[in-house]
């Protein structure tokens, strides 16, 4: 298997149709990819995954069921949600197939995630919060629906021909932010403006939000999130004073 | 609809499944592709069809249903063949999204016809033969074997890609901060952090040129702005006290 590809994790979160898990499983060896994680399904293992996984059982089998989305986006370098319409999204949006050169070009640092809601509306928003980039399928506007496999199968496509070659690659000059570094930056500043009394305790989450969306767009490296926890820090000291 | 896409026939050889055909009709519409045609069908129509078309269901139902290949590709400009090997062919095989492009402008003369075989076998060599293209989606070389459904799904979203330029949904665009209030949360920034003693004084333009550097890169909106320097402001306050 191509090494990037082995360092995909496909999260399917809180799935109702065991049958869509199966066929999710034969999409993803299609292309190589063989880390399933399931958060939450409604009904796991069953005969309906069973049947529409047809070759790809040992994907299924190996698959990692988890109760929550942090559990299965730890350790990750990069977690990529896909939406069809990520309206309250803080980071990057971009369309699935500049999100697949992107997830490789992370794999070399660790596991990349790619994040797929519920049948029936997709990821909520505070799942999709958890994601560095959210990804688009370009899709009908009258009816974006794919279904949860089909997405996978058209994710996990792109993947593979970015992984193959065909595509020119850029390296990026700094070391990208892990997805555990970013979070342990907003939970820092969290922290920190709350002590400061600039967080409004009333509604913490709309200003954290807004810093999401900002950081998220900058796509933070390594260095950046030190340089920024360093400031936190120091606010911290001067208020233990 | 896109011009170019109302001239694509999707055709499907033989499908064993009638849920795979509902599936299909899914597919296509989500990339705005409309026009079915089902030769020589198992079952069709069926309730696992409908079931599956779920908001496709119009597509099904105008479905064109005919007896030979020949009579659903009669009055096209091109038929492309999908096919996992095409080794018997004799004619161009290229990537589906080379094919996509092709198919796209050929549209100019004409309907150009998408084929997919049965689920055990796909095209057989003599239906093949009757396609001037043969398409192959990028596969794990191991286990190609993608459902034809997932294979419409995946030929439908190059078509699309083709068609709309790859245009994504964008999330929505807030005021942008001017060069003048940029450069005022420079100049209040570099004064904090020199009173916080963060800055070097040594070398205050090396931490200024990073977080010249991340801001510069996520475009600062006006508002975000006014929440950084609302952040500055409250540690000039508890360092006044």
């Amino acid at each position: 298997m191509q090494l990037a590809l082995s360092r995909i994790r496909v999260v399917l979160v809180r799935t109702t149709h065991p049958g869509n898990i199966g066929a999710a499983a034969r999409a993803m060896y299609t292309m190589g990819i063989t880390r399933l994680w399931l958060v939450a399904p409604a009904r796991f293992p069953h005969p309906d995954a069973t049947a529409l996984a047809t070759g790809a059982n040992h994907v299924l089998d190996a698959a990692s069921v988890v109760a929550t989305l942090p559990e299965a986006l730890a350790g990750c370098a990069l977690a990529i949600g896909l939406s069809a319409r990520p309206r309250a999204f803080a980071g990057r949006v971009m369309p699935v197939r500049a999100a697949a050169r992107e997830a490789l070009a992370r794999a070399t640092e660790g596991d990349v995630a790619l994040v797929f809601g519920t049948e029936m509306s997709g990821l909520s928003n505070d799942e999709l919060a958890q994601c560095g980039i959210a990804a688009t399928i370009p899709a009908n506007p009258d009816y974006p629906s794919l279904n949860v496999a089909s997405a996978v199968q058209v994710a996990a496509y792109e993947l593979h021909v970015a992984a193959m070659g065909g595509d020119v690659w850029q390296p990026p000059r700094f070391t990208a932010a892990t997805h555990d570094e970013i979070e342990a930056l907003y939970a820092h500043a969290e922290r920190t403006l709350a002590s400061m009394r600039f967080l409004n305790p009333a509604h913490p989450r709309r200003l954290l939000a807004r810093l999401r969306r900002l950081f998220g767009r900058a796509a933070l490296e390594h260095e950046e999130v030190n340089i920024l926890r360093g400031i936190l820090a120091r606010i911290d000291q001067l208020r233990e004073r």
